[in-house]
């Protein structure tokens, strides 16, 4: 699970048919001060995160899954949260 | 799940049987600048993504299991998505 | 599973159900010689770890969802103990 | 799934019994131009590849497990291929 | 599948109760020429191995909950080989 940012929408015409209507995002895994740190993430969104918001994004295919209602997805990135804060006090 | 650009293909007699048929191609993860990030996975592509074409790829042994029909495939990267357009605007 | 140091919380009021009441930390992987290595991970806490703490954290589905007691949680890291001492004598 | 190229055999006599008479190699993920990039994965090897080979290697636990033949076994890397030719023409 | 290098021991006090009586190791994946390479990580070790040992690590969820014989467990990477030599002929 990595604190992320988020950076820009990708779309996807032709695509496994479970991510049909869903949002799609790229998200950088950030440090605790803000820094980008490894690569970024393309992640399932269905909390409506904004550009440049600080998420908590997870990998696990069961809950991804069961969040897109499919047992056969390939989908594993989904936001599982929307940063109001973090402390020690760097600004989101 | 990474946004990944097409960067060749593999061929390869010697293999496991599940994969008997499938194209393999490498991707190379990157930002979304278009960067290269971190280490390129070899994926199973069922979508006919040409060089240097941006794609979605995603690691699930349960899904690409169920892709290739056999549940002793050991395949677990998948392209899920060929990238139409991204957000910011940078060129795909 | 890393050794790691608590960098900070993460509040999110817009998150997954099965979050709901857990602690969220950051932690940040950490050498022998307590430098930093990698990604930092957000992970769920029910050990009480103190800013600054050595832990150990650990990354799976199945030990997460039991933990949050939610067969639907995308949660995956979780502080399964606080360090106490290690040997060669690096002082925690 | 890596693009990898053979480094070397290592020997364990003291080993999981579902490792007996497996031969494990260490493979180096390379790039499509052949530079080596990440971590070496040690990966059971059931084709015969020769040293300096490139092969594509696969982290999944189901998998290994079956091709072991041992439900408990905690492989998880093996090589799936033997690249014959890669296209564009990196010479293999 | 890591090729590592015993780097010391943990001890935690407060952990989950599947880890009681399990040594912890720290784990410093190694190249094939013994330089160290990524994030170091902490293993149960059921084998014994000595501190600069090289070892073989693996992480899968389901062997190590086996191996702790706690379906709950968070566990996930082992110990599960000790070097003997490898081949070409660095010393171990």
């Amino acid at each position: 699970m990595y604190l992320a940012r988020v950076e820009g929408n990708v779309t996807a015409t032709r695509k496994h048919p479970s991510l049909e209507s869903w949002r799609l995002v790229i998200c950088q895994p950030i440090s605790n001060s803000g820094e980008p740190e490894g690569v970024p993430q393309v992640a399932i969104d269905g909390h409506g995160a904004a550009i440049h918001q600080r998420v908590i994004i997870s990998s696990d295919g069961l809950a991804a899954r069961k969040a897109v209602g499919d047992p056969r997805s390939p989908a594993r990135w989904i936001i599982i949260g929307i940063v109001d804060e973090k402390e020690p006090g760097v600004p989101v």
